[in-house]
């Protein structure tokens, strides 16, 4: 019997009858010859309700607490959603994180999962019950406090589960078909993606795609756990996530070309007039390391001679930007530069593909598109198989729609766009 | 250090602004020397909507899931409590059922509790923290389900973890200033009690007075915790339940009547025309009993000797009204009754006091002053320190205020209500 592994997101389970649909759904894997594990988020808006709730009470709550407060939102979803499977006749166990054996590190609100122990679910499976469990949460392997994995968790609790118990498919429900080439909100010719390798689907994820969060990528990777992602408003099949060869009798011929990402929550801040000597920047990253804030970009101007000034620009997250500028003018002394610029009304436009390492091409045809809708090219980044750069935000979307088309991705016909997305 | 357990019932933290008030008055009693432990309800009408969003997936949802469910109410509101009192600077934890060692019997909806096992709640304490712990639910001690305890669960919690931890004192706030010689609502002069034994509170409670759960209040005889019955709307002291003399300086003298109650909440169910033939009434009682269905009170009319019939009422829960209907139908050719009458328009009356015992004339007193408003008594039953009889539904509020006053019981002024009242 195989064993599969689903995660339906909040927008799968916004109210009753999106839940009987969903428990529908689950019957017919289970009918279909399958042990089934489920993993869901909570209904709908339940976390920004319980966050809204939170922020009424205290502005800064205890993050013990707070985790504490929004695990109950997948407890009410995963209930519900156990009554609707045993209202349809069918035998259920809902599992909390904790009791499902998720086991995560100390972080309060970006735990990270360190093991899975799925002794409970996997003695449900063998008395025939269907299992649904609780995503986004777990309890830490020290204290055994409730733990929350951050953002996208829900898929990172599916995969991990699938990890564990070697199942033979991880399917991640969402509310569009699969991965597609861009997001059809802003390319209404995205065409949807058959296959894409981990490695594509990490820099897509790592770039602004939201269909899968990264850290779920990362652990399918690890353990070579087949993920299918797929709507669950409809039957279509929808875009395998691995590295596996594809099954005999489909096409081979990987496309160069996976897809392009945008992203629009990150900011761009630039260390003006910073004196060209040994170490400025060393000194300059350490301030931004020692505040705990990730940067991406970074992009150093050449030195003007006659003045031995350079400039000094780096990309964040926005929400970081407060903590960013902080810890630079608590340098400012120490480093001499002449000021600070923060902008956030950029973009970041990213091609992915594994094919590019083969064909010396891609860059040229990329900067002319780019260049033919008349859009400037702010800041470039690279890796083996992703091609990045920032421009205004209110350019960002033609510049997507341009490399888009110049890369022959566009379909012959409009996407579907079902509603908006869980966690 | 004293500890004191402390429980907030619903309508103590409906709201954020509600949530912060509890919050201070926590924060006064720890910073008046004491540990604190607070069992809380889930906010307002939570436990409603939760039971709103299993009706509309199942009609009939699994107990086990339901139970897991309900929990998330308190979930829910201790998290947020915890936020406000660390809000306000001080440290807090707050513990689910399961956390705080809440191990009960398994079954779902009804569990009770059988063992306390406070290590982590201790341990909090220890470390200075005040500790919140999720009323209402506990873990099954066999298969570590999660279970709630039913109605008033949540006074059951407090007085548990009082009793477990050997608490100074255990107080449960609610929306009323204490227990009062009547209900409010139907005898506007009410008096607050200041003391009560554990006795007449029983029997109040067992009569139809919700300010206290019966069960909580038989785990507090048992284990001897005094129980401070007050509202968290006002500082006034309420009515302190326990067997422990009165302090020193205080009347000793007890009141002959603690109060009058008053019951809805029953049907009452005639089987008329039985056989007047040993071992009738055993057979109907035995099918009643086999349906889990408990009675209360009993009355059999003497048999008319020309027909050798008699009829036999009994009361119940007006709830439990179709399926002792169902019950008694099957067993009819057996037993050879004439037919069935179930009538939900019944009212039950019990007047409570210790002094019962030795005070003789207080029956007399009771039925004139029924009689005296021309109020017709239809069951009568009584124990050695209660009378309860049951009446006309829409006669029972007349009853009531002519009892409260024939013995004395009016207050010079109204009493003040203040609003619902949580589980």
């Amino acid at each position: 019997m195989a064993l599969v592994v689903q995660k339906y997101g909040g927008s799968s389970v916004a109210d009753a009858e999106s839940i009987k649909r969903v428990a529908r759904r689950i019957i017919e894997t289970k009918k279909a010859g399958n042990d089934v594990v489920v993993a869901v988020s909570a209904m709908g808006d339940t976390t920004d309700e319980l966050l809204d709730l939170a922020n009424e009470v205290s502005p800064l709550p205890p993050p013990r607490e707070l985790d504490m407060l929004l695990t109950a939102g997948e407890r009410i979803s995963m209930a519900l959603l156990a009554m609707a499977i045993a209202d349809q006749g069918h035998s259920v166990r809902s599992f909390t994180g904790s009791q499902a054996g998720v086991i995560t590190d100390e972080s309060h609100g970006k735990a990270k999962i360190i093991d899975v122990t799925p002794g409970r679910i996997l003695d449900a499976i063998a008395k025939g019950h269907i299992v649904i469990v609780a995503g986004f949460q777990g309890v830490s392997k020290e204290t055994k406090e409730i733990t929350t994995l951050g953002r996208g968790g829900s898929d990172t609790t599916a995969v991990a589960l699938a990890a564990a118990m070697q199942a033979s498919v991880c399917e991640i429900y969402t509310d569009v078909d699969g991965v597609f080439t861009a997001d059809p909100r802003i390319v209404p010719k995205a065409r949807k993606v058959d296959r894409i390798t981990n490695e594509e689907m990490l820099e897509l994820a790592a770039s602004g795609s939201k269909v899968l969060h990264l850290r779920s990528v990362e652990y399918a990777r690890r353990f070579n756990i087949p993920i299918h992602v797929r709507s669950s408003f409809s039957h279509k099949e929808g875009t395998f996530v691995t590295d596996q060869p594809a099954p005999e009798g489909e096409s081979v011929e990987a496309p160069i070309i996976a897809g392009v990402a945008h992203d629009r929550s990150e900011a761009k801040i630039t260390v003006v007039g910073v004196p060209d000597r040994t170490g400025m920047a060393a000194t300059i990253f350490a301030a931004i390391a020692e505040a705990g804030i990730n940067i991406d970009m970074i992009v150093q101007n050449v030195s003007a001679t006659e003045t031995g000034l350079t400039d000094i620009s780096f990309t964040l997250p926005k929400t970081e930007g407060p903590a960013a500028m902080q810890a630079l003018h608590n340098i400012q002394d120490e480093v001499g530069f002449a000021s600070l610029q923060f902008d956030d009304q950029i973009g970041k436009l990213s091609l992915v593909g594994a094919g590019m390492r083969s064909n010396p091409g891609v860059s040229a045809t990329f900067f002319k598109a780019i260049a033919d809708v008349g859009v400037n090219v702010e800041m470039i980044s690279t890796s083996e198989i992703r091609i990045s750069v920032v421009t205004r935000d209110d350019r960002l979307d033609d510049a997507v729609l341009a490399v888009h088309s110049a890369f022959g991705l566009d379909a012959d016909e409009a996407a579907v766009v079902y509603g908006g997305t869980g966690r």
